[in-house]
């Protein structure tokens, strides 16, 4: 009885002292960040030196070429590249888009879906049919869609608290919207734009044709520009209401280009790696400044702060700047391959792709009940710095295929604050100005004190 | 036994009840704030259809007015307004600002603070001596501060997680350094801006002068200023560097003023009072969107969210748009006074002073220990919308005087993210463009459900 009075009595204690260790170094780690940060001038040289990164242009080279360059002036135990071929779609000239009114034209505006293909030279005009979802356009079926542009309107629902929930309930129709269109003989398909915000920037974003089927092109319509087209088809029907869309994107062989990866080795088990990271491409209307530009930077400056601090670790800790995560995905597929080819085994993987705003929390999967639960600790001591909100599910789309290529990973989501994000995502607003210094720094202090417990406790 | 067995089976059963009902009213709450919201659209107009609103101008008045029939618009029991002498402080032409480096002359942006004096037609021209705190001026002495422009250049310690802390402990150069420097026998004094972004924007806010003591101007200087400023200083030294200002403010006789007042009546208990607010006066510079349009609109958009859903307060609600939080407070201190005088009982107030960003929680004065730790339940039923962060302390400029006149009463602070505030505070930037739409109503909603929770619970 003594003994194991003795063995509780030294749990709560080394306890106790575990965990005022790691709330010191949890400060230490905050204080670095927002005295010494370095990702928001990073960032800045990202956004205004390079600019838009669509895979396969030459600013997606220049990216990973300075990001190279960047990881290597922090003294990372190993930088490299990992090559991985990406789709090069290219928008050509600026789209127009037009609602005819008979001689009335009102002109809205548009801009291409990722992927899509152009009209022809010449622009295409056609009756218009609205639909809210893909379930209405089965409903209607070829005899009412064929030959006609469908235009999806089906808005964000302004409810659920967290936007990425609207996003991720509304996005089937830019996804899927034009491959089903087609089916039914469509010449062409509007999207309103995926976000809550009224106002007259068109949001782009990948769209996913079916194999083997009929590409159409597809646009994304400004929710001004939609609430207008959709007024004028309750005021006066078809075919008194036409749309003309032009647009002159094009799909170029695909192209040689690379996930940028820096290390600081484990010195306990170099073999197990702790990743974080976001993606270094992003769309071609701005700078991908929240998209994902913060999520990069952010992540880097993790283990900068780490690094700097003189943080030994005893695993792997890796950052990844992935490429290709908004048209094709080809960079987290090919991390996860090498990942397997080279048999590394993976502790956890943390993707910030969400935005740089004020830190809430972390989505966490593959953790059992029981592991979860134990987080209650972790998060105790996020809770000062307002980031203490773990919730089971998290990811993000460039570390899921980690999950089947290295089972036993658990995957992490970083989750901002989310009701900014679609203000900006995928638009010509997506630019640095939009980004704040301390919403920035304070997620990349959250990252690096996530990795760092990670890496000391493992989970338990 | 079987009693007491069955008692608090009761208990477990009727709380049970309680708080899904409750959960059920907060998640009414939040869709009527997100879907029908109308804050938004009520702040576009104090913005842009008023403006700056300085207590004792002429667009002060006109919000007065304008908010007086917005409440009745809503169909309130009662609106009112009530009268309070105000002070009137008139900035006057734009100031001039300039770093005399011999025959270089450098323009830096700089802005008189609220309640200062003006410089003498030709302005001032004197040698500066930089100082970090009101302590250092008292060490320096009247020998070498003696004619000399006076320069505090503390700037904001970004380890803070909450910038308000930060502001709070570099504010006393503002409120109280020009009347510190005045007593050694300084000729002016220049403040660096509240804020930790490097940016052009010189803050503006209330300087307090010692009743009796000399008065001599004072002006904030922008960030990027201050650092030129205190550079040069450390490259050249004294009295090769001198600084040069111009301002042209004055003070004019009191002005007659109101705060504006709108009630739901309490069905059980009308002399009891939930008081919800902020202050509809702003600084001159630009829209006093976050300081405090929001505050108002907030608050209003709480109580017409529980009218507009057929809610019957217990106790009497009120919405107060207070007169002069920025350099007076005379509207909190007559709310207080005549609360006293007319004998009600006040359970709570809260008060929304700190930007139209996303909540994250409240924090509560006037509770007991036992109290406070009650409020679990209801952090509960916040925490799915992200607002259930509850600290030990909080209230408000307007609200503050409550606790001497009407004891027993709870003040509240709302408290949104706090990492933008300091941006935008006090300056040319704080307008409606910086607002995002559904932070502004999560916050509304957040207030609406803790008036709600207090008004069918108290505090037990």
């Amino acid at each position: 009885m003594k003994l194991k009075f003795f063995t509780i009595l030294s749990l709560v204690f080394s306890t106790t002292f575990l965990k005022a260790q790691d709330s010191l170094m949890l400060r230490k780690i905050y204080d670095e960040a927002l005295v010494n940060g370095q990702c928001y001038s990073n960032l800045h040289y990202l956004c205004k030196k390079i600019g838009a990164r669509l895979s396969g242009s030459p600013n997606a080279q220049k990216a990973v070429e300075w990001s190279k360059k960047l990881m290597e002036s922090y003294g990372f135990d190993h930088v490299f590249l990992q090559e991985v071929m990406v789709p090069h779609w290219v928008r050509g000239a600026k789209e127009v888009g037009i609602i005819v009114d008979g001689n009335n034209k009102i002109s809205v505006p548009i801009t291409a879906l990722g992927m899509s293909v152009a009209t022809p030279k010449e622009g295409i005009t056609a009756e218009v049919i609205e639909v809210h979802s893909l379930k209405e356009l089965d409903t209607l079926g070829e005899k009412i869609i064929k030959g006609k542009i469908v235009f999806f309107n089906r808005p964000f629902d302004p409810r659920f608290i967290e936007t990425l929930r609207a996003y991720g309930t509304a996005g089937d129709q830019r996804n899927a919207g034009p491959a089903a269109a087609a089916k039914y003989g469509a010449v062409g398909v509007i999207v309103r734009s995926l976000t809550e915000s009224l106002d007259d920037f068109p949001h782009t974003g990948a769209t996913h044709y079916t194999p083997g089927g009929l590409n159409i092109p597809a646009a994304a319509i400004s929710t001004k520009g939609a609430n207008q087209l959709s007024a004028l088809l309750k005021q006066k029907k078809s075919p008194q209401i036409k749309f003309y869309f032009k647009q002159n994107c094009e799909m170029r062989p695909d192209t040689l280009s690379y996930n940028v990866v820096g290390e600081l080795k484990g010195s306990e088990n170099p073999n197990k790696f702790i990743t974080v990271g976001g993606h270094l491409d992003s769309w071609d209307l701005a700078e991908g400044a929240h998209d994902d530009g913060t999520g990069v930077m952010g992540s880097l400056e993790a283990v900068r702060i780490l690094k700097v601090m003189g943080y030994q670790p005893k695993n792997t800790i890796r950052v990844v700047f992935f490429m290709n995560e908004e048209n094709g995905d080809k960079g987290g597929l090919k991390y996860a391959e090498l990942a397997a080819k080279n048999k590394e085994e993976h502790i956890a993987a943390i993707e910030s792709d969400l935005g740089g705003f004020t830190p809430r929390g972390f989505g966490f999967s593959g953790l059992t009940t029981n592991q979860f639960k134990n987080l209650t600790q972790w998060k105790q001591l996020f809770e000062p710095y307002g980031s203490g909100r773990f919730v089971a599910g998290g990811g993000g789309s460039d570390i899921g295929p980690l999950r089947e290529k290295t089972p036993g990973v658990v995957l992490i989501g970083f989750d901002p604050d989310s009701q900014r994000y679609f203000d900006v995502h995928h638009t010509p607003n997506d630019v640095f100005e939009n980004v704040n210094k301390r919403e920035l720094e304070l997620g990349s202090a959250s990252m690096a004190s996530l990795i760092y417990l990670i890496d000391q406790h493992g989970f338990n």
